[in-house]
């Protein structure tokens, strides 16, 4: 069977994400969607609310992967400059979508709120964008090219997300088997090694817990053959009882 | 008085990140730190365990910012690849470093602990490298140049940032003043943009926030100047209470 690789990169855009401000929570659930759809995340850069830093990530990033997902920056205010940053990367202009204003324009007069100067610039986007539907807040975000804009407050992100998934291509699945490990890594290295190069087709995480002052390890062999992965894993598990097996005999001696 | 600005970028590493298998930590922590520590953070990457890719990365933003502060991938498997790539990315052989081995072969001796090849690991580093002290694990980390290699285990990285902060030059520290603001963005945007171009020495960021399906906003001003920040606060805080009387004469009309 041909493996499909589908990758992908996030841009989070936001000065209060690099002031600590706020602590980051749409890296981690893009990262879950997009395991789920078997496309692979493959890099994440967070950069401040400042034009030339977002368009320079964006062409970096726009260039080297099949999908690109931002968070951040495309509400009413002066500081969201995302769509103005999008449309210099695309080098288009930045022009009110008629679709988005429609929509918009609409939920504001079914709420008898104003649709202020404010609010219209939530309709900016790069000329010849798409909406992505929003069902939270209404405010679209857009997808040009290979890039999805989106919102940067959790839930709106989230909303957006599940709409766009749908819409993409994916790859083969990674299969992956977890194993817990009583023993660090120290103990485990060696052996350990020896498997991932005997199974270059998986790729054998370890992961350190330090919990109560003791080191103990989570060992996730990934692949996209379930064959290649059951048999890394079943080495994985003999190699846990091996280490067992010799610290209780050096314990008994 | 002159304003010195310090700026870092920081590089996690490790597959984990992108899977969605951990969220991270340290961006925030780090994120904190540096914040009381006045240097600016202006750019975060995360990427795998692929040497290229760090490499890249690292290459890209050592030169562009003061200090680089890297987390993940100085474990003892055959996954931890960072003092590898570091290496690499500044052409250096890499060996294992005398004071390190002392460090780790002095701790396992004292714990009755094999000192394995696995463990080794641990030492290696760049020709060149200083020793970053680790409290809770006693691993090092080690800086090389402006770039500070650090663990991925949360409890170990902050110990080692606790380590490297007292060394490092600092900047002007910026003051914030936030100011919680009952609007949405969509009624405060035109007047806070006027607000903001009149203080351009200031950096207003409104940060919204969904609760209860209602919108609020936080509405922070940041700047080295503690003159202009309260001016800008002034005119944030005219700003809300002239938004409320004209939402309640609207009301009561």
């Amino acid at each position: 069977m041909t493996q499909q690789i589908v990758t992908a990169a996030m841009l989070a855009i936001g000065d209060e994400l690099l002031s600590g401000r706020t602590k980051d929570k749409n890296i981690g659930h893009l990262a879950d969607m997009l395991l789920l759809a078997a496309i692979d995340l493959k890099e994440v850069r967070i950069v401040g609310d400042e034009e030339n830093a977002i368009v320079e990530a964006l062409n970096a990033l726009r260039a080297k992967y099949d999908y690109i997902f931002t968070s951040g920056g495309i509400g009413p205010t002066h500081d969201d400059i995302t769509a103005d940053a999008v449309s210099k990367a695309f080098d288009r202009p930045c022009e009110y979508n008629a679709d988005a204003m429609t929509l918009l324009g609409e939920m504001y007069q079914r709420r008898e709120m104003d649709f202020t100067d404010a609010r219209k610039r939530m309709a900016r986007m790069p000329e010849g964008a798409a909406l992505i539907p929003n069902k939270v807040s209404t405010a679209p975000g857009f997808v040009i090219g290979n890039v999805h804009v989106m919102a940067g407050v959790p839930q709106v992100f989230q909303a957006m997300v599940d709409a766009v998934i749908p819409t993409l291509r994916t790859g083969t699945p990674v299969l992956s088997v977890a194993i817990s490990c009583p023993f660090g890594e120290g103990d485990i290295g060696t052996p350990l090694a020896a498997i991932q190069k005997e199974h270059p087709e998986t790729s054998i995480g370890s992961y350190p817990r330090y919990v109560d002052q003791v080191f103990s390890t989570e060992i996730v062999v990934r692949g996209r053959s379930r064959e290649a992965v059951d048999a890394a894993a079943v080495l994985v598990r003999e190699m846990i009882e091996t280490i067992r097996r010799e610290k209780e005999t050096a314990k008994n001696r």
